[in-house]
């Protein structure tokens, strides 16, 4: 089995084998407010472990460089001042170099620091550090394909396109009433919102093998689904018509074809293979317009056993809420997830973009209705 | 028996006597995107009768102005044009006294539909749209106060002041866990988002008896429990930034005492009376800060048998979303509710504004967690 | 010859006649940040007397209402604090009734003072309160009548439309080069902006003895006028398209025919009349488009005495800046001008909605450039 | 005498010297909508040399790469498509040593075309765009300036700072009343905006032969010149509330001592220093509280022969409007000047960052007055 510091090199690794391709001038911009440059990615997750772990305990650790900690800090209020988010892509400085510097300092310090007997609040820590990393891993992709779709160069990262993806299943799973078990049982490492695992009664209900592919999402096009305000969620349809959304995010129709952008550059799409990039106003609104609905996330947790799932995070219709005795963690690390319990939707599952291992079927991800460039897809039940 | 031409005389006439005390200049001006004014609700519930109900029911019925189907629509998106949200408050004309004869020719021709022995479904509608104006009763009342609120006279509507209420019970309730039945049976009227009765497993939980007092809040805000991130979801936190809310609406403080607008104008706040007027995102960082938290809507309707309740909405910790089983209805009717099932949290209970019989224990209120302008108040769970 | 207080009474009198038509609900409601309710105006025309001259000139004169002053202060920003703009439409109380009592009050008091010997500042400060009635009274007639245009019934005030005229002169009018004397030499009343008499050196040019006419401008609108940038100043091709503006304020087109809301309603267009509601950016791409340009103010000074106008204000290509020696008054009547010399674009003339005496050949006027509501026209020059 | 040829290199060799210190992170990202990346400069400024020149004036020309016509357009719109002004900063590709390469292209294409006998239009374009790019180069150094001051390092650019200049000369300079000659009159360069030599009469003046010092400005904030609203223009009292404006772009209060960002790092201010990055509004403010006020450009146009210029752009009180008999240029090279004169304010003189031999005293430099990010500075009048 993997030592902590094995899997903590790995995954460190991992980041940076994902950035081979970006030039140092895709490091720095930033796309969206709700995006961050690869550069603040890679600082900021190196930060957590300097911030979390080496300052409390290597004694007297000495940090890399002091405005660093000012610099990279994402969301924690509790520790000190931090750079306005919508500034974040005007850090052109520190170099990329230097960042990389500071990767490699921070990387010595914690396989020494794991090497050496540490306690076991530092190897909690340390197991956190690298689930957060992993999740940077997928936003870092994510976020640097938004950046280069705003390209009219659509330029290419990487050879595989990251998007074509077939089911391999199809027809319907029922699932039978009853009490079922929920969240994680804490066996592992999980984050806080899977804990407090419960009982939840579901009443009966069927859940789609497949996933809708991007042919069936054509139809709904086709319908004029996109002018029909019957199928939308109030704010959905002041959302597509404030924005002048008619597909999904990176598709363009070109004389009479359909294309995406994808991190391999444009591609025509393969009507078989998966829809992705999808906002939840969107899956909802597909779901209505072919009758049915999108399952909820314990009917998900419950059927996921038995379905193929990992290519796409899939939308559901639950919102982003504490498990019963949910309970936020003191101090900085409390601020990981009970803080955005808000007007978010919970997805389950994972994407081909998220890191290997790093989800299971009690995992929360959750994102605001509107949002498209995760590689969000939709699976329906009834 | 009330028959339900009885029924629908008084509710109509509640409506005009709630608007007794308005002056002419009143009712036109709209105070925010979120209120409406008095002519129009008074208006739009009249327009839905004629709309929903004598249009087709009623052989060869002329409407009484053709213009008032598009000014006084609200958002059902099926029945054609309507004026823009924003500009509600520009409708100079009709007059008033044009709105109240509107009122009275609505009111002969539904009572000599009523009376010449209707069908069911005409029922049916009365009923709905019953219940419908006794919506916008409460509504009429939150919207003229916060209108009013925003003149420096502090005008005076009512002798009494609609807020101060007391609580009579104290301590928590146990209940244990179990499969409880939620939602309404459908043995009498509900709105559609009651439906769908269906089984809920709860883990035990304890249930306050007694909703906060305006004094218990006045120590979180001299604990500054408005400055501490710590106790804020992350919108929350930047909703009371950007809007520098320091206190609840219509709250001031005023040479060492705390006053509050009310209907019957500035009055000194009773530091034992129920707190209202508070958003969802207050409600939660009270919660937050007295180690506590909201209960769920589930919770809440299986407790609520034991509970007094009825003088404040209550903000629960469940998001706005659909039973199992819901359908939206056919037609402008199925735009009632399943299409604001997003983004907003759930209210249980009633208020003192609230018609009375309107209400039950399955009823679902719902808002965006901002608003603070309905009569809301807090109910603590563990 | 008139009095000054015949004229206070003329004055003041036909702002009540202008109101006569007003119902009590058109009274309140504010259409726009730009634009005032008829309440406002004429309670702020009386605070004005009651503010600037009889709570200094008259002993232990006792004001109508102590928060009066708070509620219809404008701008003067050395007179404490005032309501916020956008909320002047809140102002449901005091009812119009009580301030039509105000003006009698203040009415009164004045006509006391007037007429009891006062002195040089007491004469002085009325006639610039008589003045800036004046402007109200036309600001009044512009702001109604974009609050009823928004009205989809077409509310009609007056019967005659206020906006039918016709050129009587044609042809181009010859102006040497010289030097030429500006500004109000201070022989009768002028507002602060049009003193400091200066003299100016023109180039030769010739000026239009007409103005735009309806007929012109649907020629440029059937050029597709509105969608060549090249006619149009950057600024104002962003706001013709932010705002969708493709045709005048109030023109509607409906099947092939032109229309334009009116005082008395929605009225055919006469192409031969004269054309307005014509923002700056709208005349100056008309003007490029006819390969001519807009006058500058001085131009426009200098050759008025030998042209027709008074019934609609001109746009000129000069920017609202002080004249040499322009000294701001002490006070808040200093507050009057100097402070909005940015950004505006001076307008010549008068309107037919400019009380009778009101304006001169020196007098300007001045608005944003894409302001379209006031009673705008169009006069080239070369 | 220097040939064409040998100008146009050693203004685009001055291009690449301004960029030495930059790393390649600085090149790409935008700080704000009114500022432009580096890399955005350079090769906009190139494209204006290919795009005007080459492709007319070189038979069978290949342009360097199709994409790039549409990349670094800037507001020309008559040539077709260009990506949005606010998308600059997240055009990572192509890279910055692709642009460098594109410059180089160019260059030689155009040093190709200068030495084989063109003819005089292409002279007079590559006049046009030598003086293009040296306003490029200027707008390079205040933008990058902006976005290097958004970063917590104050990173430092350049050794010698670009801010501290100081007067020679000091007291007054008396101008008689007269006509005198406005605008160039042709005999070398200019832009169009400065032509149409026309005369003007000027009232008696005098003008500062100093510029402002930081030493007064910091008198105007001890007197709180930033919340007394009767030195503010209104639109400026807003600008400076909305924006929490409360002294210079650039400047910090530490500790008691007043200190400023400049391109070599964060610098104590030199209180005899002359005071720069002041925006219009402030200027103006400042005038007024001294009793003073700014030049007109006329004035200032006169006098400059009599005074030292050129170490920063002086505001006028003048609005950028066009002169007597101003005609703009047919095609895209008339969207140069004329489009944008309209809500902005003249400043006159040069800046220590101008190309040498740039500007002349017929110069007009222009921009919306609430902007402080040039190398602007206050000159009074009386």
């Amino acid at each position: 089995m993997k030592t902590l510091t094995t899997h903590f090199i790995d995954v460190r690794e991992r980041t940076v084998l994902l950035c081979q391709n970006l030039q140092i001038e895709d490091y720095t911009p930033q796309s969206a407010l709700f995006s961050s440059p690869p550069k603040w990615h890679i600082a900021h997750v190196t930060w957590f472990f300097e911030e979390m772990i080496l300052k409390k305990h290597v004694p007297n650790y000495e940090v890399f460089d002091s405005n660093f900690g000012f610099l990279f800090n994402s969301y924690y209020n509790s520790i000190g001042e931090r750079i306005e988010r919508h500034n974040r892509g005007l850090l052109t400085r520190p170099k990329i170099e230097n960042v990389y510097e500071f990767r490699a300092f921070v990387d010595k310090a914690m396989v020494d620091l794991l090497e050496s007997n540490p306690n076991e609040d530092v190897d909690k820590l340390t197991i956190l550090g690298i689930n957060h990393e992993q999740q940077h891993q997928e936003l870092l992709l994510t976020d640097i394909k938004y950046t280069l779709s705003k390209n009219p160069l659509y330029p290419k990262l990487f050879e595989s396109n990251f998007v074509t993806h077939h089911n391999k299943q199809q027809g319907w799973l029922t699932v039978d009433e009853g009490i079922y078990q929920i969240g994680h049982q804490n066996e592992s490492f999980s984050f806080d919102n899977e804990l407090g695992a419960h009982r939840v009664f579901l009443e009966p209900f069927q859940i789609s093998k497949n996933l809708v592919t991007c042919g069936e999402f054509i139809e709904f096009i086709n319908d004029n689904g996109y002018t029909k305000p019957e199928y939308w969620l109030d704010e959905g349809w002041f959302w597509i018509n404030d924005n002048n959304i008619t597909q999904p995010l990176y598709w363009k129709h070109q004389d009479g074809t359909w294309f995406q952008y994808t991190l391999s550059g444009l591609e025509p799409i393969d009507e078989k293979s998966i829809l992705t990039h999808i906002s939840f106003y969107e899956a909802s609104a597909f779901a209505l317009w072919k009758g049915l609905r999108l399952p909820t996330e314990f009917e998900w947790e419950v059927a996921s056993k038995d379905l193929e799932w990992g290519t796409h995070w899939e939308w559901t219709n639950s919102a982003y809420l504490p498990y019963p005795r949910f309970k936020t963690a003191e101090g900085a690390v409390g601020e990981y997830n009970g803080k955005f319990m808000i007007n978010q939707m919970v997805l389950r599952g994972a994407s081909h973009a998220t890191a290997p291992g790093h989800s299971r079927h009690t995992y929360r991800n959750f994102f605001h209705p509107q949002y498209q460039w995760q590689f969000s897809g939709i699976r329906l039940a009834k």
